[in-house]
Protein backbone atom coordinates (compact mmCIF):
# COMPACT_ATOMS: atom_id res chain seq x y z
CA UNK A 1 0.00 0.00 0.00
CA UNK A 2 0.93 3.27 -1.05
CA UNK A 3 1.56 5.99 2.09
CA UNK A 4 -0.09 9.23 2.18
CA UNK A 5 3.14 11.25 1.15
CA UNK A 6 3.39 9.06 -2.09
CA UNK A 7 -0.44 9.02 -2.76
CA UNK A 8 -0.18 13.03 -2.45
CA UNK A 9 2.97 12.75 -5.09
CA UNK A 10 0.63 10.39 -7.48
CA UNK A 11 -2.34 12.95 -7.43
CA UNK A 12 -0.53 15.55 -8.48
CA UNK A 13 0.75 13.76 -11.60
CA UNK A 14 -2.93 12.92 -12.28
CA UNK A 15 -3.93 16.33 -11.78
CA UNK A 16 -1.40 17.66 -14.19
CA UNK A 17 -2.18 15.09 -16.85
CA UNK A 18 -5.99 16.02 -16.63
CA UNK A 19 -4.84 19.24 -17.02
CA UNK A 20 -3.37 18.25 -20.60
CA UNK A 21 -6.70 16.36 -21.39
CA UNK A 22 -8.31 19.69 -20.31
CA UNK A 23 -5.88 22.04 -22.63
CA UNK A 24 -6.02 19.50 -25.57
CA UNK A 25 -9.92 19.48 -26.07
CA UNK A 26 -10.12 23.55 -25.40
CA UNK A 27 -7.62 23.99 -28.34
CA UNK A 28 -9.45 21.22 -30.50
CA UNK A 29 -12.40 22.82 -29.74
CA UNK A 30 -11.37 26.49 -29.88
CA UNK A 31 -10.02 25.95 -34.24
CA UNK A 32 -12.96 24.16 -34.62
CA UNK A 33 -15.16 27.40 -33.64
CA UNK A 34 -12.77 29.55 -35.38
CA UNK A 35 -12.74 27.22 -38.40
CA UNK A 36 -16.69 26.84 -38.70
CA UNK A 37 -17.67 30.18 -37.07
CA UNK A 38 -19.52 27.93 -34.70
CA UNK A 39 -20.99 30.34 -31.66
CA UNK A 40 -21.54 27.56 -28.66
CA UNK A 41 -18.60 26.03 -28.94
CA UNK A 42 -16.34 29.19 -28.68
CA UNK A 43 -18.98 29.82 -25.62
CA UNK A 44 -18.03 26.62 -24.51
CA UNK A 45 -14.31 26.79 -24.61
CA UNK A 46 -14.48 30.36 -22.75
CA UNK A 47 -16.86 28.65 -20.21
CA UNK A 48 -14.99 26.00 -18.85
CA UNK A 49 -11.30 27.28 -19.14
CA UNK A 50 -12.52 27.28 -15.13
CA UNK A 51 -12.24 23.76 -14.44
CA UNK A 52 -8.04 23.81 -15.61
CA UNK A 53 -8.25 27.06 -13.11
CA UNK A 54 -9.51 25.27 -10.75
CA UNK A 55 -7.75 21.87 -11.03
CA UNK A 56 -4.36 24.31 -11.22
CA UNK A 57 -5.47 25.32 -7.95
CA UNK A 58 -6.12 21.95 -6.28
CA UNK A 59 -2.23 21.58 -7.29
CA UNK A 60 -0.42 24.31 -5.92
CA UNK A 61 -2.47 23.41 -2.76
CA UNK A 62 -0.84 20.51 -2.80
CA UNK A 63 2.23 20.98 -3.58
CA UNK A 64 1.97 23.96 -0.86
CA UNK A 65 0.84 20.98 1.83
CA UNK A 66 3.37 18.41 0.69
CA UNK A 67 6.42 21.27 1.50
CA UNK A 68 4.76 21.91 4.52
CA UNK A 69 4.05 19.09 5.94
CA UNK A 70 7.03 16.86 4.12
CA UNK A 71 10.01 17.14 3.42
CA UNK A 72 10.48 15.26 -0.29
CA UNK A 73 13.72 15.21 -1.54
CA UNK A 74 15.68 14.31 -4.78
CA UNK A 75 13.88 13.36 -7.35
CA UNK A 76 10.42 13.90 -5.26
CA UNK A 77 11.48 17.15 -4.52
CA UNK A 78 12.58 18.26 -8.01
CA UNK A 79 9.04 16.69 -9.02
CA UNK A 80 7.07 18.95 -6.73
CA UNK A 81 8.97 21.95 -7.77
CA UNK A 82 8.32 20.90 -11.60
CA UNK A 83 4.92 20.36 -11.10
CA UNK A 84 4.51 23.94 -10.22
CA UNK A 85 5.51 24.86 -13.37
CA UNK A 86 4.03 22.62 -15.31
CA UNK A 87 1.35 23.63 -13.85
CA UNK A 88 1.62 27.16 -14.88
CA UNK A 89 2.14 26.73 -18.34
CA UNK A 90 -0.76 24.31 -18.42
CA UNK A 91 -3.10 26.73 -17.48
CA UNK A 92 -1.60 29.46 -19.76
CA UNK A 93 -2.20 26.89 -22.52
CA UNK A 94 -6.01 26.62 -21.36
CA UNK A 95 -6.06 30.53 -21.18
CA UNK A 96 -4.55 30.81 -25.10
CA UNK A 97 -6.86 28.54 -26.51
CA UNK A 98 -9.91 31.26 -24.47
CA UNK A 99 -8.03 33.40 -26.82
CA UNK A 100 -8.73 31.64 -29.97
CA UNK A 101 -11.87 31.18 -28.61
CA UNK A 102 -12.77 34.65 -28.14
CA UNK A 103 -11.45 35.58 -31.40
CA UNK A 104 -14.09 33.12 -33.10
CA UNK A 105 -16.74 34.72 -30.75
CA UNK A 106 -15.65 38.17 -31.89
CA UNK A 107 -15.93 37.91 -35.46
CA UNK A 108 -19.03 35.50 -35.40
CA UNK A 109 -21.43 35.20 -37.25
CA UNK A 110 -18.30 35.66 -39.93
CA UNK A 111 -15.28 33.75 -40.32
CA UNK A 112 -11.95 35.21 -39.01
CA UNK A 113 -9.78 32.93 -41.19
CA UNK A 114 -10.14 33.47 -45.10
CA UNK A 115 -10.21 30.59 -47.11
CA UNK A 116 -6.52 30.72 -48.33
CA UNK A 117 -4.99 30.57 -44.33
CA UNK A 118 -7.55 28.13 -43.34
CA UNK A 119 -5.04 24.96 -44.08
CA UNK A 120 -2.58 26.10 -42.14
CA UNK A 121 -4.96 27.12 -38.96
CA UNK A 122 -5.82 23.42 -39.44
CA UNK A 123 -2.51 21.75 -38.99
CA UNK A 124 -1.32 24.55 -35.94
CA UNK A 125 -4.35 23.48 -34.45
CA UNK A 126 -2.82 19.54 -35.01
CA UNK A 127 0.24 20.15 -34.24
CA UNK A 128 -0.86 21.65 -30.79
CA UNK A 129 -3.22 18.90 -29.80
CA UNK A 130 -0.19 16.43 -30.73
CA UNK A 131 2.14 18.25 -28.16
CA UNK A 132 0.11 18.65 -25.44
CA UNK A 133 -1.01 14.93 -26.23
CA UNK A 134 2.68 13.94 -25.86
CA UNK A 135 3.17 16.31 -22.74
CA UNK A 136 0.57 14.33 -20.58
CA UNK A 137 2.04 11.13 -21.82
CA UNK A 138 5.56 12.13 -20.67
CA UNK A 139 4.51 13.79 -17.55
CA UNK A 140 2.41 10.10 -16.99
CA UNK A 141 5.63 7.82 -18.00
CA UNK A 142 8.29 10.36 -17.00
CA UNK A 143 9.62 9.50 -20.40
CA UNK A 144 12.55 11.27 -21.24
CA UNK A 145 12.87 10.49 -24.92
CA UNK A 146 9.65 11.32 -25.43
CA UNK A 147 10.03 14.20 -23.63
CA UNK A 148 12.96 14.96 -26.12
CA UNK A 149 10.80 14.52 -29.34
CA UNK A 150 8.51 17.55 -29.02
CA UNK A 151 10.52 20.05 -30.11
CA UNK A 152 10.50 18.56 -34.07
CA UNK A 153 6.62 19.19 -33.46
CA UNK A 154 7.85 22.90 -31.78
CA UNK A 155 9.88 23.54 -35.20
CA UNK A 156 6.38 22.90 -37.81
CA UNK A 157 4.40 24.84 -35.87
CA UNK A 158 7.18 27.58 -35.95
CA UNK A 159 7.51 26.55 -40.22
CA UNK A 160 3.41 27.01 -39.97
CA UNK A 161 3.54 29.86 -38.30
CA UNK A 162 5.87 31.45 -40.83
CA UNK A 163 3.58 30.69 -43.51
CA UNK A 164 0.39 32.15 -41.87
CA UNK A 165 2.60 35.38 -42.16
CA UNK A 166 3.48 34.92 -45.85
CA UNK A 167 -0.55 34.50 -46.52
CA UNK A 168 -0.83 37.96 -44.91
CA UNK A 169 1.47 39.17 -46.72
CA UNK A 170 1.11 38.41 -50.07
CA UNK A 171 0.83 40.48 -52.89
CA UNK A 172 -2.80 38.80 -53.43
CA UNK A 173 -3.67 39.18 -49.93
CA UNK A 174 -7.24 40.83 -50.34
CA UNK A 175 -8.83 41.26 -46.67
CA UNK A 176 -6.93 44.34 -45.86
CA UNK A 177 -5.40 45.22 -42.32
CA UNK A 178 -8.30 43.62 -39.81
CA UNK A 179 -8.54 40.03 -40.79
CA UNK A 180 -4.22 40.24 -40.70
CA UNK A 181 -4.36 41.28 -37.52
CA UNK A 182 -7.03 38.50 -36.23
CA UNK A 183 -4.44 36.26 -37.96
CA UNK A 184 -1.30 37.64 -36.23
CA UNK A 185 -2.63 37.14 -32.92
CA UNK A 186 -4.33 33.81 -33.67
CA UNK A 187 -0.88 32.46 -35.07
CA UNK A 188 0.52 33.74 -31.99
CA UNK A 189 -1.43 31.99 -29.52
CA UNK A 190 -0.77 29.07 -31.56
CA UNK A 191 3.08 29.32 -31.20
CA UNK A 192 2.88 30.28 -27.58
CA UNK A 193 0.12 27.47 -27.19
CA UNK A 194 3.53 25.41 -28.15
CA UNK A 195 6.25 26.76 -26.53
CA UNK A 196 4.34 26.17 -23.05
CA UNK A 197 3.75 22.32 -24.54
CA UNK A 198 7.74 21.76 -24.30
CA UNK A 199 8.16 23.53 -21.50
CA UNK A 200 6.11 21.13 -19.64
CA UNK A 201 8.02 18.31 -21.53
CA UNK A 202 11.49 20.17 -21.11
CA UNK A 203 10.10 20.43 -16.62
CA UNK A 204 9.88 15.93 -17.27
CA UNK A 205 13.40 16.14 -18.70
CA UNK A 206 14.44 18.26 -15.76
CA UNK A 207 12.25 15.82 -13.08
CA UNK A 208 13.70 12.81 -14.03
CA UNK A 209 17.38 13.60 -14.79
CA UNK A 210 18.00 16.59 -12.92
CA UNK A 211 19.39 18.34 -15.69
CA UNK A 212 18.04 20.68 -18.28
CA UNK A 213 17.56 19.76 -21.95
CA UNK A 214 20.32 21.38 -23.68
CA UNK B 1 23.81 38.49 12.73
CA UNK B 2 21.59 36.72 10.57
CA UNK B 3 22.03 32.79 9.94
CA UNK B 4 22.64 31.42 6.68
CA UNK B 5 19.13 30.05 6.03
CA UNK B 6 17.85 33.76 6.51
CA UNK B 7 20.94 34.92 4.34
CA UNK B 8 19.84 32.89 1.81
CA UNK B 9 15.96 34.09 1.61
CA UNK B 10 17.67 37.66 1.31
CA UNK B 11 19.70 36.61 -1.19
CA UNK B 12 16.55 35.28 -3.04
CA UNK B 13 14.79 39.24 -2.71
CA UNK B 14 18.09 40.63 -3.94
CA UNK B 15 18.11 38.67 -6.53
CA UNK B 16 14.18 39.07 -7.58
CA UNK B 17 14.78 42.67 -6.87
CA UNK B 18 18.07 42.60 -9.35
CA UNK B 19 15.37 40.94 -12.05
CA UNK B 20 13.17 43.47 -11.98
CA UNK B 21 15.77 46.74 -12.54
CA UNK B 22 17.73 44.28 -15.63
CA UNK B 23 13.83 44.00 -17.21
CA UNK B 24 12.77 47.62 -16.41
CA UNK B 25 16.36 49.04 -18.42
CA UNK B 26 15.67 46.48 -21.30
CA UNK B 27 11.99 47.24 -21.88
CA UNK B 28 13.66 50.83 -21.72
CA UNK B 29 16.27 50.52 -24.36
CA UNK B 30 13.82 48.28 -26.38
CA UNK B 31 11.58 51.24 -26.77
CA UNK B 32 13.79 53.76 -27.09
CA UNK B 33 14.91 51.16 -30.13
CA UNK B 34 12.47 50.99 -31.51
CA UNK B 35 11.16 55.13 -31.63
CA UNK B 36 14.94 55.57 -33.18
CA UNK B 37 15.30 52.82 -35.24
CA UNK B 38 18.81 52.48 -33.32
CA UNK B 39 20.26 49.23 -33.80
CA UNK B 40 23.14 49.19 -31.28
CA UNK B 41 20.32 49.86 -28.40
CA UNK B 42 18.72 46.67 -30.17
CA UNK B 43 21.64 44.70 -30.56
CA UNK B 44 22.35 45.28 -26.50
CA UNK B 45 18.73 44.76 -25.26
CA UNK B 46 19.21 41.40 -26.82
CA UNK B 47 22.55 40.03 -25.76
CA UNK B 48 22.07 41.47 -22.33
CA UNK B 49 18.92 39.11 -21.75
CA UNK B 50 21.48 36.43 -20.73
CA UNK B 51 21.85 38.66 -17.57
CA UNK B 52 18.32 38.14 -16.77
CA UNK B 53 18.75 33.98 -17.21
CA UNK B 54 21.46 33.75 -15.37
CA UNK B 55 19.83 35.28 -12.48
CA UNK B 56 17.32 33.61 -12.71
CA UNK B 57 19.00 29.92 -12.57
CA UNK B 58 20.47 31.04 -9.38
CA UNK B 59 17.41 32.01 -7.86
CA UNK B 60 16.03 28.43 -8.56
CA UNK B 61 19.70 27.14 -7.69
CA UNK B 62 19.08 28.82 -4.36
CA UNK B 63 14.99 27.37 -4.10
CA UNK B 64 16.05 24.16 -4.72
CA UNK B 65 19.60 24.56 -1.79
CA UNK B 66 16.59 26.57 0.44
CA UNK B 67 14.08 23.36 0.51
CA UNK B 68 16.78 20.42 0.40
CA UNK B 69 18.01 21.18 2.96
CA UNK B 70 16.13 23.54 5.45
CA UNK B 71 12.11 23.27 5.87
CA UNK B 72 10.87 26.63 5.14
CA UNK B 73 7.50 27.08 6.69
CA UNK B 74 4.92 29.51 6.94
CA UNK B 75 5.70 32.92 5.21
CA UNK B 76 9.24 31.65 4.53
CA UNK B 77 8.13 28.78 2.52
CA UNK B 78 5.22 31.13 0.63
CA UNK B 79 7.98 33.26 -0.03
CA UNK B 80 10.43 30.13 -1.78
CA UNK B 81 7.04 29.09 -3.36
CA UNK B 82 6.32 32.63 -4.99
CA UNK B 83 9.91 33.29 -5.84
CA UNK B 84 9.77 30.87 -8.04
CA UNK B 85 6.72 31.86 -9.92
CA UNK B 86 8.21 35.87 -9.34
CA UNK B 87 11.48 34.58 -11.36
CA UNK B 88 9.55 33.12 -14.00
CA UNK B 89 7.63 36.16 -14.79
CA UNK B 90 10.63 38.26 -14.77
CA UNK B 91 12.64 36.66 -17.17
CA UNK B 92 9.69 36.28 -19.61
CA UNK B 93 9.63 40.01 -19.07
CA UNK B 94 13.41 39.92 -20.41
CA UNK B 95 11.89 37.71 -23.17
CA UNK B 96 9.19 40.02 -24.08
CA UNK B 97 11.78 43.61 -24.30
CA UNK B 98 13.86 41.10 -26.21
CA UNK B 99 10.71 40.65 -28.81
CA UNK B 100 9.93 44.24 -29.17
CA UNK B 101 14.10 44.70 -29.47
CA UNK B 102 13.75 41.99 -32.42
CA UNK B 103 11.32 43.70 -34.39
CA UNK B 104 13.44 47.28 -34.26
CA UNK B 105 16.55 45.01 -36.15
CA UNK B 106 14.25 43.72 -38.80
CA UNK B 107 12.91 47.18 -39.88
CA UNK B 108 16.35 49.17 -38.98
CA UNK B 109 17.35 51.48 -40.61
CA UNK B 110 13.62 51.91 -41.46
CA UNK B 111 11.10 53.27 -38.54
CA UNK B 112 8.26 50.44 -37.08
CA UNK B 113 6.29 52.69 -35.76
CA UNK B 114 4.70 55.39 -37.94
CA UNK B 115 3.91 58.74 -36.60
CA UNK B 116 0.81 58.27 -35.81
CA UNK B 117 1.12 55.06 -33.54
CA UNK B 118 4.66 56.79 -32.02
CA UNK B 119 2.71 58.72 -28.70
CA UNK B 120 1.41 55.39 -28.20
CA UNK B 121 4.36 53.16 -27.81
CA UNK B 122 6.31 55.83 -26.04
CA UNK B 123 3.53 55.69 -23.35
CA UNK B 124 3.19 52.21 -23.35
CA UNK B 125 6.87 52.10 -22.51
CA UNK B 126 6.43 54.26 -19.54
CA UNK B 127 3.79 52.49 -18.45
CA UNK B 128 6.06 49.24 -18.94
CA UNK B 129 8.95 50.86 -17.10
CA UNK B 130 6.36 51.98 -13.58
CA UNK B 131 4.30 48.63 -13.71
CA UNK B 132 8.03 46.87 -13.17
CA UNK B 133 9.55 49.67 -11.18
CA UNK B 134 6.94 49.68 -8.63
CA UNK B 135 6.98 45.84 -8.74
CA UNK B 136 10.34 45.61 -7.58
CA UNK B 137 9.47 48.00 -4.58
CA UNK B 138 6.89 45.58 -3.66
CA UNK B 139 8.99 42.83 -3.41
CA UNK B 140 11.72 44.40 -1.44
CA UNK B 141 9.04 46.21 0.67
CA UNK B 142 6.31 43.33 0.84
CA UNK B 143 4.15 46.27 0.98
CA UNK B 144 0.63 44.87 -0.03
CA UNK B 145 -0.88 47.82 -0.31
CA UNK B 146 1.54 49.03 -2.98
CA UNK B 147 1.23 45.79 -4.52
CA UNK B 148 -2.27 46.59 -4.99
CA UNK B 149 -2.55 49.39 -7.00
CA UNK B 150 -0.74 47.92 -9.91
CA UNK B 151 -3.95 47.07 -11.53
CA UNK B 152 -4.48 50.81 -12.29
CA UNK B 153 -1.54 51.04 -14.21
CA UNK B 154 -2.42 47.62 -15.75
CA UNK B 155 -5.98 49.22 -16.82
CA UNK B 156 -4.16 51.76 -18.18
CA UNK B 157 -1.99 49.58 -20.57
CA UNK B 158 -5.10 48.15 -21.68
CA UNK B 159 -6.59 51.33 -22.46
CA UNK B 160 -3.34 51.92 -24.70
CA UNK B 161 -3.56 48.45 -26.35
CA UNK B 162 -7.39 49.50 -27.52
CA UNK B 163 -6.08 52.87 -29.21
CA UNK B 164 -3.43 51.11 -30.98
CA UNK B 165 -5.74 48.80 -32.22
CA UNK B 166 -7.87 52.25 -33.80
CA UNK B 167 -4.85 53.52 -34.75
CA UNK B 168 -4.39 50.40 -37.29
CA UNK B 169 -7.64 50.10 -38.01
CA UNK B 170 -8.61 53.38 -39.11
CA UNK B 171 -10.04 54.47 -42.41
CA UNK B 172 -7.09 56.59 -42.66
CA UNK B 173 -4.30 54.27 -41.83
CA UNK B 174 -2.15 54.21 -45.03
CA UNK B 175 1.01 51.91 -44.07
CA UNK B 176 -0.71 48.36 -45.22
CA UNK B 177 -0.74 45.18 -43.75
CA UNK B 178 2.93 44.99 -42.65
CA UNK B 179 3.59 48.22 -40.38
CA UNK B 180 0.10 46.51 -38.65
CA UNK B 181 1.37 42.95 -37.91
CA UNK B 182 4.21 44.71 -36.32
CA UNK B 183 2.29 46.99 -34.12
CA UNK B 184 -0.04 44.11 -33.87
CA UNK B 185 2.84 41.87 -31.77
CA UNK B 186 4.19 44.57 -30.36
CA UNK B 187 1.02 45.86 -28.54
CA UNK B 188 0.60 42.45 -27.35
CA UNK B 189 4.60 42.24 -25.93
CA UNK B 190 3.38 45.21 -24.06
CA UNK B 191 0.16 44.14 -22.55
CA UNK B 192 1.84 41.01 -21.77
CA UNK B 193 5.13 42.22 -19.93
CA UNK B 194 2.42 44.13 -18.20
CA UNK B 195 0.61 41.58 -17.43
CA UNK B 196 3.57 39.49 -15.92
CA UNK B 197 4.49 42.84 -14.17
CA UNK B 198 0.96 42.74 -12.31
CA UNK B 199 1.90 38.61 -11.40
CA UNK B 200 4.88 39.31 -9.62
CA UNK B 201 3.03 42.09 -7.58
CA UNK B 202 0.27 39.42 -6.91
CA UNK B 203 2.80 36.90 -5.69
CA UNK B 204 3.83 39.32 -2.86
CA UNK B 205 0.31 40.16 -1.67
CA UNK B 206 0.08 35.87 -1.53
CA UNK B 207 3.43 35.88 0.43
CA UNK B 208 2.96 38.11 2.69
CA UNK B 209 -1.18 37.41 3.11
CA UNK B 210 -1.64 33.52 1.82
CA UNK B 211 -3.72 34.37 -0.24
CA UNK B 212 -4.67 35.74 -3.44
CA UNK B 213 -5.77 38.58 -4.50
CA UNK B 214 -9.33 38.69 -6.20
Amino acid sequence: MRDAYHEDLDSLTDKLVEMTRLVRSAISRATTALLDSDLQLAESVISRDAEVNGIFEDVETTIFDLMARQQPVAVDLRMVITALRMGTDLERMGDLAVHVAKVARLRHPESAIPAEARSTIVEMGQIAERLVTKAGSCIASRDVDAALELDQDDDAMDRLHRRLFRTILAKDWAHGVEPAIDITLIGRYYERYADHAVRVASAVVYMVTGSRPA
